[in-house]
């Protein structure tokens, strides 16, 4: 029915109304579209467990090799790492319902709030937009922290969703990945001082490290380097937390006045921003101090 | 204030070596990561059933407004569908058991064989590792197709896993895409014609266009403006499908001559590599001409 | 045909030993088994998310063809609710880690414990396990509360499984129940009196009752037939609890005395029981009165 | 607003209105019905994958146990595998969409049709109605199969759904069953043997059974105790399986005949029933003789 009309335009040649190929194409490609539509129903239903913290960590992929060839400094880049942060902050205000993130190396986690419905907690969306938004901003903000070095290819990260039912299980979430960050920093602090400081090859510095205890490592840094762990930089040995902090701004508007003049008027008008913190977040005293973050378990 | 250090200084009690708090408390962190791993057992297993195609399909995410703020060309911007297809060329390089990819304005879907075992089959890798990679070379080619033009800020892509047991499913799924590109492209190329063209502003055009058939479409393209819709670009009909395809490739190697002489030698030889095309992959033409893109559905 | 013996019998062709194909196929039957075991990589992993109540709740198929069928009396039937509370009596003993059960009418929930492992809290085993208990032990011991009244068939009962996060999401749960107990009863009990005793057709009552609520309802039982709603049974109108109660038993053993001698001694000792409970679960008496049933949220 | 009329009713004592408990009870139960009814979100989506062959397979509970309790003939009781085939007949004939069924020992596998689409393919009302029907019916009939001989308790099955996309893998998993089968009989059939006709205690039969093949417990059977394996019953060897089969049946039809008499008439009719067969379905033969139980693939 339709295509007969569509001939009368392209279809004549000579006197003859021929029925082209391209005609049919085209109205069976618009009917087609119903006819294909039965696939949609092999989507899944991914929704995450209502009343459930929303955790998505990204990993970096082969971010060994990538660091590597992009000459990051060992043990730890500060600009590779304020990049992390950079686009852990992206990610963050663009997306919603993030209460707080965790990042270390080259991992970032984000915690959605428990009773957030975005997306109606359809999983592959969290994790997508994450890893997505993450990304590009890696690439995007790539100059801001290392200005001309050029980033050879575009970099991966995978992610994952993982629930968490009640506060407890969020934090101790958040403390493994930070007792993670503790232990691989005073690991990689250790074998990278005695390679750059203490002449040893790698190999020479896998081997002496291995059996030993956190006291040991702190011991070689000390008594061999005069290095006190704990003086090292927080950045390091505590990771990136982000959290949302009001702030007020002072900001000055044109107001008019009774006697019809206008005046500037200074206001001071509060706004959330992303805040960076370095600090121990496994004990309470975190938590305390900024209540705000975690939800009643027993809503 | 935590360690090793701390053992020496503080740690002394006349001849005896006392085991102080501070390190008590790195050693329990140490301990402590093991007392918080339990927190792993709330991820969650995503793998995909066997023996069924794996489809990931990316959508931008607003991108609607990223194209005004972009200049996007109307109806079709081949600057933005390049660099879509271009980072769907990068994710077919980078990630494993890609047979097949199509996309479309602001869409890309990647089909991964249906016996893969890449990363377990784990859903969550294969939608994170496509949206990151996409993202990130979505940034990073920018320049290659939009030249001095800046990207404003980092865009995002959603994305989801669809699993499809049959062949049929997964052409049909193809097809679909396809069907929709087709009606579109069809539609905002009447569109924008009736904008761009015949002066209407885009409420007249869109009031024009309500309740239009492909026939009246094709009508109004071909009476007021001389356009046969059938002549417009095959990219923007078809959308784009990016399979493997063996190249010969002819290099210049040099050998050693029986008499120890040395020769530039011509050799040639096979590489898989991404080839776009911009055809219909609804009929059963495109699938004979590449019998090898799917597997026997009886396996 | 097959095997060994076809070896020694019909395999000798002259004096050579020849392996017959029936033999061949014996074993290839038992090879075959290793060849075919890759289908059990189809099966998915259904592990219920951790520190979460597992409840399933079980409805009678066709239960309101079953109960005319086998005259129950109306509203209720006392027997036909004792066989219920009797079969999932039979679950709880037989199943591990279930707290507590709810029933009313035709369904049954029981809830088991956050921390339970039981079967690696796979959910297929808790439901199918549940399901299948509940169904032989209705039929097992419908004579009990039906005598001489034979069951005409085999009746089915589906169920599900549902998880919650937090005790007030539990408690909430069972309180849905509840009130759906209160509404059906109340609704059932004016329905079957304006049938029973006011001599109305169901179509009539039924059309009475529309867009009435629960005042209105119990208005005409108590103005009409001089009923107080509030004096129905409590089995009626709140359904039942099953919860485990610790009781003291008081038991003959035989001891030896220091003397050589034998006596019989009254031993008391403490067995937990399933107990039934008609009573209000909404408010916070039943659960202050059993603070045991429920796991502290923050573990 | 509710409560005020109730009131009028219950609450009246003297010229006082009082607002008893009840009343606020009960109208606080009907509107708590919907403040609770949030809960049902908590439920999530199994829908099962399209267009692949759903698989429903029971395991009896402890049914070593229950065989002793019940002093089942060893190796086969020909009673508790006719009450299983029994049980499996009334599931294919309650539930919807069974194409086959196939069980051996304590086990039973159902294999629901491709296309279905009975409860919206959701797994949960499959693997519970399945293991609800057929325990219930393993009571019911179990007077048919052990006569005065009583059941000791409720017996329990566990469920478990999986999917199989094509008819290979469907194929399969029959065979995985039947070769399973076939094993666990041969294994059975010589280690009772050597139990009840060669005198050894059953931990001797094991010893003597350990790191043999199929061919050597063939030679057993043969050499010591005259037994040809493959003439024992088909029924313990390959299983049972059911299917459905069109059966012609006569049924007497009274008549009018034009004349105003009436006439007794014999008329044939087509009925499905459940059929079973005891027959090797790892091979071709079974499916060319029974075409229509699978579908095709490409659908």
């Amino acid at each position: 029915m339709l295509i007969g009309r569509n001939c009368r335009f392209f279809g004549r040649v000579g006197s003859y109304l021929v029925k082209p190929l391209a005609c049919l194409f085209i109205s069976s490609s618009t009917m087609a579209k119903s006819k294909f539509e039965y696939v949609r129903n092999f989507e899944t239903d991914d929704t995450c467990l209502r009343n459930c913290y929303i955790v998505v960590r990204l990993d970096g992929r082969n971010f060994h090799k990538f660091a590597e060839q992009h000459n990051f400094t060992k043990p730890n880049d500060n600009r590779a790492l304020g990049l992390m942060t950079r686009s852990a902050c992206s990610v963050m205000e663009e997306l919603e319902d993030i209460i707080i993130a965790y990042g270390q190396s080259d991992e970032f986690s984000f915690v959605f709030k428990r009773t957030s419905n975005w997306f109606k907690r359809r999983a592959s969306k969290f994790m997508t937009h994450v890893a997505s938004q993450f990304s590009s901003s890696y690439v995007f903000y790539w100059k801001e922290f290392f200005g001309e070095q050029p980033l050879l290819y575009p970099p991966g990260f995978d992610g994952r969703v993982v629930l968490y039912p009640s506060n407890r299980n969020l934090r101790d979430y958040l403390s493994w990945r930070q007792a993670d960050c503790h232990i691989n920093n005073l690991y990689n602090t250790v074998f990278w001082t005695l390679v750059q400081r203490g002449g040893l090859t790698p190999a020479q510095a896998q081997e002496r490290l291995k059996g030993t205890f956190a006291a040991d490592k702190n011991e070689i840094l000390f008594s061999e380097f005069d290095i006190n762990y704990n003086n090292e930089s927080l950045l390091h040995r505590k990771g990136t937390a982000l959290i949302w902090e009001k702030q007020d701004e002072t900001v000055t508007k044109r107001m008019k006045l009774p006697n019809e003049e206008e005046k500037d008027v200074q206001v001071t008008r509060s706004r959330k921003k992303v805040q960076a913190y370095h600090c121990d977040i496994i004990g309470d005293q975190f938590w305390e101090e900024h209540p705000d973050i975690l939800e009643d378990d027993n809503c």
